[in-house]
């Protein structure tokens, strides 16, 4: 895997600390993350880095002429107010600027340095996000193996795991157009759905889910027909989110013979706020789940020894639920489930080989969806049409309410976080939205 | 259906004739067609209009003052030399500027006026053309009844048409960086694939295919969470072009189960350069194959009187093949199918109703696909998939060479227009790429 995105270096000491107060007293933004994210000013977009419960204006640090011209270059890609350039620039600029970060809201930066930035901190609390970026390509995997062979038993019992699913991450494209930026409500949709007397019907959704996954965005684009190998797949990859892929189960499993999901998908994807940078995932990185298993057989193209060494990654992802009650009577989210990508079957870095594997070119941007990351265990269940056994056993809540889906009025909210022992946990903030009712 | 694109005027009288001599003479630009593309010019964006054998820079004459202020409205939305803000604006818009235009390109327009518009005409011969937008999204139906049913045949003989196809038109989400300009040469795409052995290996395609279909340009957009009512589905709809979907048999196949088409589609899709908008195409509707047959039973949201007798549309297209030694040796293209959409058995209307039926939003310039245009007979099968049986019965060309799937050095060709009694014949251009070895 590329050095880039792997070396640790001083911005991961876990003892470094920020000037900014905030950050160093276990805030999910400390100093060894620096997150970025997008929001609006007086109508203008800017990109915003997150340092303790503080957001650093990046773009208006930018045009700030008077700053030192290391700062000034390594913030050019996002004097714009968008994102997709310093995308598109590849993982070197990515890492200058989170280096260039780092100097400069650490505690050794100079008074001066300091008193310059300080105007252009904003508290988080009072910034409306918008989507980190408008992805020109959304792919989402289903790599997770216990995901597959959950929902596999549903529907195939006889035949859970196809026999490609050990050979290649599968995959199908979704939509664009209805990706939402974390907290943007939406409205359960409605469509055709198979009635238990005979006929479909149009109706209302009745078995809304959510998916917990995570968003892998791409950075530099390779040319259309040249194959990223996966030696450099990690160099193609700008950062990571939060996804929730909701899905009309009643819709999709009509639909879905012979071409895959569609409409049981496509109304509502929301992405989280926040994008974690590569460079700063390097304390994180693990074996994959199968690594001490030497029987387990890859195309060549899909095998790496460095991959196969530290090709997992260390991001915890919990859901939770609020109802319309909870909310009322001021109690706390309950939590329903708690998984960790470093359970996946497929890596990140065979994602991205894969996905160029026939010559397709990945645009800056692009969301490459992690699928459901359920892992082994009944409490990281990470759907509710795993969670519930196809909606045959609901749960309880504090409230006394009961679920087997998704209900209107709930919030469903989505929060992680990367961590590995000796290092600070590094947060992907959360995403999450209430469902109203169908129109 | 909507009267905005369904109302027959002066715009469609056979009679009518140019002043742009070309057009009069069995062109398939005459000027009751008046279809939209993009070229560059000293690297600025530009949107033309086709008339014979000319195109006539509407951009240019948008900032040329002088003009008329009619035409200058209707031109307003092409003025920034791209058509997505002509397409944003609603099929008003688009309507207005077909029929500014016929005016202005009638033999009845004014001497004055023929005069001040010579100097922006330019030959399609001399102009390199690019996509005529870059969509946001791309899905893909398949809605002709008769490619479902031969595809099904060979992969499923026991159930070649599953239960839902009846009642919704099956679709999956395509991929949009890989969308190419007509013109543009491809590699062939390397894949996964399964060996007769037993596992895969990674490999050249070795059943690369095509699909000839219509791609159908979404115009004005809907709010997330409101479906378009089929009766007003054609409102949405900017125009018509043509569209080649190539396909990796082999990769598609391995890959498929159970999430659909991935790699075996993403590697390259190509456009026609040429967009025939809905108000051209009003004497070309007819009533669906199926319309006799009052059993059909559909649900409402996807049911319209007038989609029961007009929602047909008369469009031919042809595919053609021009390998290497035919270009070497100077034969003409050899045609493989003719096939016509008015067989299709889910209509426009009703993709664009089924699309939005969940509140997906459509985005301006989005493309939906309507899939393989096949019709019932031998020579219609818009593939190879179909036309040789799944590669088992090949077909001879001109030059003594075989085919049964597209190999290295093959031009696909696809040819179209819309025809009806009565009226003339009004073409979409062509969509044509050379297959280049794989890398």
């Amino acid at each position: 895997m590329s050095t880039v995105v792997q070396q640790l270096d001083h911005t991961h000491n876990p003892t470094a600390r920020s000037w900014v107060i905030s950050a160093n007293a276990g805030s999910d933004f400390p100093i060894q993350n620096l997150p970025l994210c997008r929001f609006e000013e007086a109508g203008e977009s800017r990109v915003g880095c997150g340092i303790g419960d503080r957001i650093l204006d990046l773009t208006a640090v930018a045009i700030a002429v008077e700053l030192p011209e290391s700062l000034r270059d390594a913030l050019q890609y996002v004097a714009g107010g968008q994102m997709r350039p310093l995308m598109m620039a590849g993982s070197y600029a990515a890492k200058a600027l989170r280096h260039a970060l780092f100097a400069a809201l650490s505690e050794d930066a100079s008074d001066a340095l300091q008193k310059q930035l300080k105007p252009y901190l904003r508290a988080q609390v009072d910034t409306a996000l918008v989507l980190p970026v408008k992805p020109y390509n959304f792919s989402d995997f289903y790599s997770s193996i216990h995901h597959a062979a959950r929902i596999g038993a549903l529907v195939r019992p006889d035949a859970p795991i196809l026999p490609n699913y050990h050979w290649l991450p599968v995959a199908y494209h979704g939509r664009t157009s209805s990706i939402l930026a974390s907290g943007t409500s939406f409205h359960r949709p409605r469509g055709q759905v198979k009635t238990l007397s005979g006929g479909p019907e149009y109706v209302s959704c009745r078995r809304l889910d959510y998916e917990a996954e995570l968003a892998i965005y791409s950075g530099a684009q390779n040319a259309l027909g040249e194959p990223i190998p996966i030696g450099s797949a990690l160099n193609h990859v700008f950062g990571i989110g939060l996804l929730n892929d909701w899905s009309a189960r009643d819709i999709q499993f009509w639909e879905y013979a012979p071409l895959g999901p569609f409409l049981g998908k496509s109304f509502a994807t929301h992405l989280g706020d926040w994008v974690v940078t590569a460079d700063a995932l390097a304390p994180y990185w693990t074996s994959p789940p199968w690594s001490e298993d030497g029987e387990r057989k890859l195309l060549p193209h899909l095998d790496d020894a460095d991959m196969r060494s530290k090709g997992g990654l260390q991001v915890r992802v919990d859901v939770l639920i609020r109802t319309a009650k909870m909310r009322a009577e001021g109690i706390d989210a309950y939590k329903i489930s708690t998984s960790n990508f470093k359970e996946n079957y497929w890596t990140i870095a065979q994602l991205v080989a894969h996905q160029t594997s026939n010559g397709t070119n990945l645009e800056a941007g692009d969301v490459l969806g992690s699928g459901t990351l359920s892992g082994p265990t009944d409490d990281s269940r990470a759907c509710l049409m795993e969670f519930t056994n196809g909606g045959t056993v609901g749960f309880d809540l504090p409230t006394g309410e009961k679920r087997t889906f998704v209900e209107d009025g709930d919030e469903i909210v989505m929060t992680g976080w990367c961590d590995a022992p000796g290092f600070p946990r590094i947060g992907l903030g959360e995403v999450t939205a209430i469902v109203l009712p169908a129109r």
